[in-house]
């Protein structure tokens, strides 16, 4: 049954929920746990002594039986070990962001694409049950035209020391963007400030503009005091509140807006816009771990030939994003077009 | 006691609190309620059947026993009243935005300051307890150095006809931050989109950098089905979350921040940066209304010559920021020195 | 068009809300203002020049062209108060709790009767949007079968010196839940406690039940450093929260509950009881002022002969359970049978 | 080091959770986890496959070598299970509520105390950073003279089968009064209904009142559609609010309250009781997982004979409270002295 040898390259904060996921997966084997640091490998092997733990991460490309390594290192390997991966024939699951440019990203999808493995990006989010109510409600219309997406995710956070708030916290929401907009954006503006000696924004604001009057906005903060997880989607129909941090209600969909008289453009601007206060409504939302689902859905793509829900291509359009708001935070929030 | 004859111009959304408040004051006796519509102006005269109301505004610059006139109209109309008033020797309260042009700004200035009268601006928020407490609290030191002032303030909004949602909805948490901060910003970026056939940006997000690290931003959203009132600022000692929604517990001030460990900058990063995670403490606040407090405020001026705390200055540096987000609006973001 | 004049005897902490409805409403014209104490009185006269004021309530009665009386006095005076103003002749609006007895009540709803006059008890709860609300969508069978009504009202209040907590608070709720729930209550248990020297319970707890499996509680509290006003009410099909503090969703209906299968009784218990957790759902509520709408139907009984919806009959109600409640705190949580 | 060998007893809703923090502690060596349900134990397995399984308790007790059990099962099973324990000279760990009647809980404090044995009950909020933070808040005298105690627990709940929601939510908080409180009460009453077949009570209220006139007060209910985990506390000097479900604030301190002048007894009450209307204060919580320090202070008392924090005469004594409900539950809320 446990038929997918499986190792994990990384027991930092993320690892061991991978760890955790695919040992509990009843299709993957868990064969291994690596980690640079031999003080990580330790605990892991407290708690699970039938798992093999190394420091060298070359002993799972070399083992022959190991069919699919995840990866949870920092962004500026992933380029390197996934590549590695690849070229030793292992089916790849790998952090985000995927990779550090755009030029990694579009090689790592070609490279798989042509040993035909699977590579797929962990945007979590996009295996929750909110982010796939909140797709299927939009997709089946019930929003009308998207006007904004507007994102807010900050606390007091994790300083990256290689990279900014924005490619720390960004990938979250502009994962879960591209998933529900399903649209190439335009163009990006980015602003931002650093507060410590190494220069790297703490705190950003992004501003994703799309050929309609889509606009979205994202807001990254690693000195927040409070943490606020918290998306809205307006829409000409309804609105949406996505707030990861409400354990009840995390969706909440309004019957609010405005309606436009449209009939009669040219009579005074007043009578055209009439407000809509309506009733709301929070769908029960399915409440198991994503990162499980994700997990079994990678199993599935590896043994049936499924295309990833999350794969290279999409963990490449978030790399364009972040690459294009580093060039606007430099240029003092000039307009960098994609 | 009543000993200061005042009249209102202006009786639509916000008019009729000016009007309890100067009826109620012990030293403004409220003598004209004044608007264009005829029906406003008799929904007033059947609460108060002792103010005398009228659709000319003239009937109370003519009125040589009318020492003092509050202006709340549409912005296009404050540079004429203002003026009008201020040529026919009345003390005046206008509403926020102070004007539409940082031009007609200057000039009111100077005029009030030639006729030695008073003008004050209806920055009504610098009156409550809570920015008074915020003011205290930073003035102080305890804040530290500031990093950033964050402002969300969204809500189905009641949509204007003759301005955007920025010069609607921002001058409060502008004049909020030109109190607090105290110093003159360096260049704002504008970002937003219209979802109306007027065109009128319904959602906006404004960023102001100040000449050190301080980052300032404004989000405003007249299309959002959720009301949000919130700043966050976040400073090298304590940060501060003003929630104006929270009946309870307005302000929260937090010990939690981030130490660097200056002496050692060569050092591995990592360790120059700690976390600090302290208490929270939520001072209690005076609760009085904050527009009566600055009606009294307006009648000491005018009878002791007190400098008004939100004078023509404070409400032309609001305008100053107004005038370059627009420009930077139009410009998609381009940054816009001031 | 005002053709009721009308007067309000007590301008203490809601009068001045009595006083403020009856002016602006179109029917009645509010002709005087009554209290004891002379400086509350100035302060209405300051306000409303055009209301004549007195501390003698009997100025209110001689007058022939006074048809309302609105009384806002501590309870020990209504039920001398409303029984003058009845043998005067007027319709009469009393404050709640109705009477200090269930004999004063009984003799006044009798009175009121014999003289053919309204007789209105203010329950102001009953006309708010929110519990209209609620009422319809348990009348309309939504809820099924009601199995409990859980009512906290709570907070730093407002000590009283003549009647205990469950007097002064639970008259609100007591009132909700004879509205809601249309039937006769079976027996009363209560518990509390008091804190200062005059012996007043200042928190205590009471239970109502009824014939079926329905049972109701009230907390009611002085001393809690945080308010809460909370109903909460299960049924069979669905349940509600009501939280009067929540200003965007007042109500909020849950399609949560136990599926109990009837048909298998003797089957292990396990399989009987099955979790339904659905959606949420929270209506939009008339945000019309219910003390506006409560003057307005007045009026309307006044003139129409139209039945008070929250009559004399109603405060009996809630009376006899307030002396019910009394009863059992005596007796330590004796039950005792109404 | 893992000097400890244990094992689990009981694999339901809790046990995986007793299985993690052996497994993780670094003095206990988990050997066995045991339950009659084969599938259960199964997938204990699947995730520790180091660990010996089975459906067989009396392997744990015929183990030489292991020293300590950990008893999660149903609450009738307890005596039974622990006595064997003992009787085979194991250490126990069990689970609130500790036994089904006082009578049997007495006998197992005699045994334990016989044997030199550790018992330890699962009273688990004791270990957590708020309870201990509020704890050592009110042994400093901060509160003043403590006025009630009032818990609510609700939830849409486990139904159990075979004891009421009283047994089933209040140890909880009785154990956490009893804690905080360190006074033995004096009376109990209680209310409730049930909704189901078994008859079983699905929502319950106890009073619990103490010699002086503080009085707990303590919501249970298994059918609320909302999650609510709250204790006020309020005492002379300040009140606590802990709400568990705030994960940012757990604990808030008010100083609030009322201020009695003692001096003039006989003046008007009025001026007796004066409002104080403070800062509220949250202080950070250290947030270790309770159970992991429940589990090393077992192992601490089995190593070095420390006396258990929560042990059987603490579980006596929340059991002595439930027996008390029960009979005032069943005499319609006739006081059972204790």
């Amino acid at each position: 049954m446990k038929e997918i040898n499986a190792g994990i390259i990384g027991c930092g904060y993320w690892g061991p929920n991978l760890i955790r996921n695919f040992n509990d997966n009843h299709h993957t084997c868990l064969k291994y746990a690596c980690d640079l640091n031999a003080e990580r490998v330790h605990r892991i092997k407290l708690r699970y002594p039938h798992i093999q733990t190394t420091t060298d991460y070359k002993d799972l490309l070399r083992d022959k039986d190991l069919e699919a390594v995840a990866i949870a290192t920092p962004v500026f390997t992933h380029y390197k070990l996934v590549k590695e991966a690849l070229d030793a024939g292992k089916h790849v699951l790998v952090e985000k962001p995927f990779t550090a440019t755009v030029r990694e990203a579009e090689k790592l999808v070609d490279l798989a694409a042509s040993k035909g493995l699977v590579l797929l990006v962990d945007h979590t989010f996009i295996y929750t049950g909110a982010i796939k109510k909140i797709k299927d409600f939009i997709s089946a219309g019930d929003l009308g035209e998207m006007f904004y997406f507007d994102s807010v995710r900050v606390n007091l956070g994790l300083f990256q020391h290689d990279v900014n708030v924005i490619w720390d916290l960004a990938p979250h929401d502009l994962s879960i963007m591209d998933f529900i907009v399903g649209e190439e954006p335009a163009s990006v503006v980015a602003t931002g400030a650093s507060h410590t000696p190494r220069g790297l924004e703490d705190v950003a604001y992004v501003t994703v503009k799309f050929k309609n009057s889509l606009i979205a906005h994202f807001h990254v903060n690693w000195m927040s005091p409070v943490k606020i997880r918290k998306i809205i989607i307006g829409g000409s129909k309804k609105m949406v509140v996505f707030d990861d941090l409400d354990p009840a209600e995390k969706i909440k969909i309004y019957d609010k807006g405005i309606t436009l008289s449209k009939a009669n453009e040219k009579a005074v601007y007043q009578s055209l816009v009439q407000y809509r206060i309506g009733d709301m409504y929070a769908p029960n939302i399915d409440n198991k771990e994503a990162l499980g689902l994700e997990v079994a859905h990678f199993a599935d793509c590896i043994k049936n030939g499924t295309k990833p829900l999350t794969d290279g291509e999409a963990g490449l359009r978030v790399v364009r994003i972040l690459e294009a708001a580093d060039k606007s935070l430099k240029k003092d929030g000039m307009k960098i077009r994609l």
